[in-house]
Order: structure tokens, then sequence, then C-alpha cells
């Protein structure tokens, strides 16, 4: 994800992460707090939310008099992720980190865990807090049996029904068995934080999540119908990822059974906001600038997350062409279908 | 190190793992048992002790009838290590690990720790068994006040004795700080199996440690005479390791007081065996073939130890042009001096 929605959805969960930290801490007081973030990526980004976390828990342990843990912070994503960059980039966060606060921290260890977490990747009971933003709409797959996807590489306004469904039990299974793995990581009383790229309507066919695809369907389409890459190829490239309402959600965490929810939020981020450099989330004047202009700061955002998945399916001969095209069909046709979703929960494993 | 000779060194410390993991197992019966290797590479070698570790614990499970633990294993090397190479390779290690088990092993987390073992690098009381593998003859910094080391690049049969004065005592400092490290990090009981460079002598000007770095020093020099390098240079390049004897490492667990000995050994590997398809150690007929020509084999190990640090003082301009007199240089003279020496020894943290 970009560096500006990055800091767009850390902003709105940083009191959900304070709150998170907050219960932990009167509920534990730990001497040692192991800290995981799912999916971190390897770039400016990897640092935010472990900065937030370190930092609620620092200002904590001054407002109740507590000597600073020892944080063990983990940091996953999969193998293939630049966990080196991470590395050699830790001791530049650790420098800025001690100029930001204004007290001693606590001892850090730092650790790269490199694996999917649709599956166990940490001990039993060795986890505290949990964070993971923007990672967990992907899917472990594409689902099966949406053959007949045809023309779309998501659900789409004219996916047939069995498409939507089939997204949802890939959804049902994948973030079920998801809390089962962090429930069994967890120590009683841990806690997670979850941000998903989701949507507030009940209706999987919700222009508010499908329709940024369906506009790159439209580039592979147009390209399709000039001769440029086949039909077949499209109809069977499909993007392995759910948008899932706050009730989807909802509803895995209850019958999972494993973490009592504390708080759900579903929050609104414009897209057009991203290069404003007024709003609260303005980062870097340069990189507001390179975002501002027309459809470039979505189809950049876009391309991050799209382009190793046309790579593997398209080669990367058609990236470039991909890429003007929507960038172009994003100008022209996003003025009002520009809001991304986030929805963030924030659990605690039972006793 | 070399493919052959970490084989080799593996070889010669198997008995010694097992020992320790004995030993841990009749006093502990961990049910989770957190394994670090320190100074593990990218390569390989990498998985070589690892692999021993948790094949001498299957196989005590197996005859104590004791379920197999959990396994956190934490691959240790400096941030500019590439953990990206270990992380990509962790599939096939551990598909290897079951083929080669006739039962089903305990479940494995993996972690890469990027940081210098000259410091702390892992929580409190976190780690049941540390294994370090040529790599503690590394020291943390060139010492101090050897810039009468002229024409040396390390302790030299021509250095004053303040030069090795200098290096001894900043291996002291250095492993002394170690073993106070690790004694915060390894739980009561835990073992600790460390292999360095070492040396048999009592004389640490002992050409065999020290000739192996002359010949390159032999090497250098005669560049300088050729107009090729500035002696300047060769003066002020100095490389940071110590190969102690076994009194030496001793002495340092010994004052620092948080170790029981349990075992020390000195062996001594024979570089002109590392060809040899006959001797126990012979791993591959091709990596063989390679290694058996005439200084080839030395050369090349010692290329991969040293041109980082050749690189880094006299640009990479010259290192091609260093290993091709290095190697003719290897070749004439290694004849009779031709072993390395491995110190290793077993410790048990106090309670």
């Amino acid at each position: 994800m970009s560096l500006v929605i990055q800091q767009n959805v850390i902003s709105l969960t940083k009191p959900i992460i304070e709150e998170g930290i907050t219960s932990l801490f009167y509920n534990m007081l730990p001497t040692s707090l192991a800290i995981a973030d799912l999916g971190c990526s390897s770039g400016p980004n990897t640092f935010f939310a472990v900065s937030e976390i370190i930092k609620a828990v620092e200002k904590l342990c001054q407002e109740l008099n507590h000597k600073s843990p020892e944080y063990n912070v983990f940091f996953n994503d999969l193998p293939g992720n630049d966990f080196n960059n991470i590395f050699k980039s830790l001791d530049n966060f650790k420098g800025k980190l001690h100029d930001e606060m204004e007290s001693r921290i606590g001892p850090c260890y730092f650790f790269g865990v490199p694996g999917s977490f649709h599956g166990r990747i940490f001990p039993s009971r060795s986890l505290h807090f949990v964070h993971s933003s923007y990672s967990l709409q992907w899917l472990s797959k594409v689902p099966e049996g949406i053959n007949n996807n045809k023309g779309n590489i998501y659900i789409g306004s004219t996916s047939p029904s069995n498409v939507y469904k089939a997204y949802y039990k890939q959804f049902q299974s994948d973030f079920s068995y998801f809390l089962k793995c962090r429930a069994n990581e967890l120590v009683e009383g841990g806690h997670m934080v979850l941000t998903f790229a989701g949507r507030r309507s009940n209706d999987p066919q919700s222009k508010e999540c499908c329709f940024i695809w369906e506009l790159m369907a439209t580039a592979l389409n147009d390209m399709v119908s000039q001769g440029i890459i086949k039909e077949e190829q499209v109809d069977t490239f499909n993007i392995p990822q759910y948008n899932p309402s706050l009730s989807e959600v909802k509803l895995e965490v209850i019958n999972e059974g494993s973490f009592v929810i504390n708080r759900m939020e579903v929050s609104d981020v414009n897209w057009s906001t991203l290069g404003n450099q007024n709003n609260d989330f303005y980062f870097e004047s340069k990189i507001s600038k390179q975002l501002s202009e027309g459809g470039y700061n979505v189809a950049r955002c876009m391309r991050a997350v799209a382009e190793p998945l046309l790579v593997s399916h398209f080669g990367d001969a058609i990236i470039e062409e991909v890429f003007t095209r929507y960038k172009e069909i994003l100008a022209n046709r996003m003025s009002k279908e520009n809001s991304f979703i986030n929805v963030t929960i924030l659990l605690t494993r039972k006793a």
C-alpha cells in the first residue's frame, strides 16, 4: 500500500491500537511484550504500526509509573518479501523512535517471520499483540468454481451470483482459519487490531469495493478488443481478495469463538484527499505533489497492489500499457466513486 | 565458510551437539525448544547445524518416548546478511528434513534475527540452545593501537608483541561480553555449542593460524612492490579476527562466571582433505572436483571470508589480482602448513 494511504489508515486506527494496549496493560502489566505485524511489507510503511504500538505502551507506562517492558517485535510477510530491506532499515527506525520519545524506551528485539498468516507462523501462546493492516482482504487463493466470471477480474456488476458466493465462502474459510491460528498463538487476554480493505454495503457487488477493479477490467477488456491480449487470458484472471463488510467480519469472529469483540469501526478514506496538502494526513510535499495529478495517485497505489498478480498471469510485456490505460480510465470515471472503506476490529483472546 | 569446510566442522561437532541436547532433555524435558544459530550466514551451510540439532532432539524423543517439542529456530547474522535467501530456502529445507526423518517431527517456526552477537539480540531467558560455528573468531572491531603492524594484515611472525597483545585483549573483551549477553538470553540449564577457528599452540604467533594470512599479506606486499597498491594501504589494513587457543577460551568462560564447561575439544581439519572423495567429509563430487586443484580450494574458502574486508579497504578493482596471486602462493607454500584448527566448547548456563 502507498505511504500516504498507510498514514491515513494508521491515523484512523491509532485510537483503537491505544485502546487495545491500555486494556492489555491494565489486565496484565507485562514485563515482556511480543508484538506481531502481519503482512508488514517492506518500506517506510513497515514501521508505522510498530512505532505507534511502542509509543502507546511507553505513554501508558509513564502514566502508570510502570517500568517499560522488553519489546519483541515480529515482522511477518510472505517469504518473497524484502526482509533484507527491513533489517537494513532497523537502525534508522530505532534512531527515529528514540528521537521521538522523551524518555528511554524498553529494550527492543526484532525478528523477521517469513510465512503466510493463512497458517500457523508463531509458537503457541507466544504473542501479546497482533496487528495487521490492509493485508487480511487477501485470500489464500482464488476461489474455485468461478470460471464463468467472464470479462471481470474480481466481483463485478456483471458477475453471476455464484462468483460472489464463492468469494465470500473463501473469505469465511480463510478468516475463520486465521482466527483459529492466532487464537493458538496469542496469550489469554492478548489483543488483535485488524484493518481490512472492506465495504459499508451489505451487497458484495457494491461499487464501493468493486468499481476500482471493474475499471482495471475495462483496461484489460479494451486491450482484448484491440487484439493485444487474448480474451481467454482475462477470463481466467481473478484477483484473490475479498472486501468484507463489518457484519461479515463479525459473523466469523462469533462463529470461530476464541475472541471477544471489543470494538468495530468502519471509516471512509477519500482517494482524492490523498494528494491534498491541507488534510490531516499530509505527509511529505513531494509525494503529495506526485499524487495530486488526476488518476495518477489511485493508479499508482493500485499498481503496487496489482502488478505482481498481473505480471505472473499476463507476463510483464503489457504492464505499462495496462497502467497507462487504467490511469486514463480512472481520471475520467473516478469522480463520484472515490472512497475506499476501512473495516477495523479490536479483539481480545478469551481465557 | 565453504560448504565442505562446514560439513567437516559439523561432523566434528555433531557428537557435542548431541551431548548438549541429551543433557538439556534429561534436565528439562521441554515442550518448546528455542534454538539460535549465531552467524548463520546464507547458503546451504545455513541449515546444517539446525538440521543436526532437530535430528538429535527427535532421536532422543523417540528413545525417551517423549512428545516432539515445538521448535523455534532463530537464524542470526548481521543485518547485511542475505536473509531473503534463507527465507526462500526454508520450504526446501523443511521438505528435506521431513524426508530424512522416519517419523513426524514437531512443528517448526523460523525467525530471522538481524544484529551482531557482540551485543544483546534476544529477549531475556528466551533461548534453550545456542549454536555458533566459525563466527566467534570475528572480533567486534580491529584492535586499537596496532599501527605498527607494518607489512602484516593479522598477527604475523614479524608483528611486534603489542600487536598480538592488542588482538588478545580485544578477544577477551569481545568473548567475555558475548558470554554475558548469552547468559541473559539463555534459560537456566540452557546450552551452547561454540566452535571457533582457533589454534592448538599457546603461541598466538603460531603458524597454524597466522600463516594463511601471512600468505595473503605476501600477495598484497608483492603488489605494493610492483606499485599496484600503496604501502600505506597495506599497513592500515588488519583483519578483525582472533584464533584463540582452548585455554584462552576456557579462561574467559571461567572469569565471566555464568557457564559451566561440559566439554572442550580441539581438532584439526587438513585443508588438503577437502577435495578428497574418500574421506568422511566427502559431500558432492562436483564441489570436490572443483576444490582439488592446487591452492584453488583454500583460496576459494579464504576469498569467501576475506573479500568483503578487502573490497571495503582497497576497493574492488584489485580483487581478482589479489586472489590470483594468493592462489599461486598457496599452491607453492601450503604443503606442510595445511591444517586449520577447530576449538569447540559445550557450555551450560548456571542456575
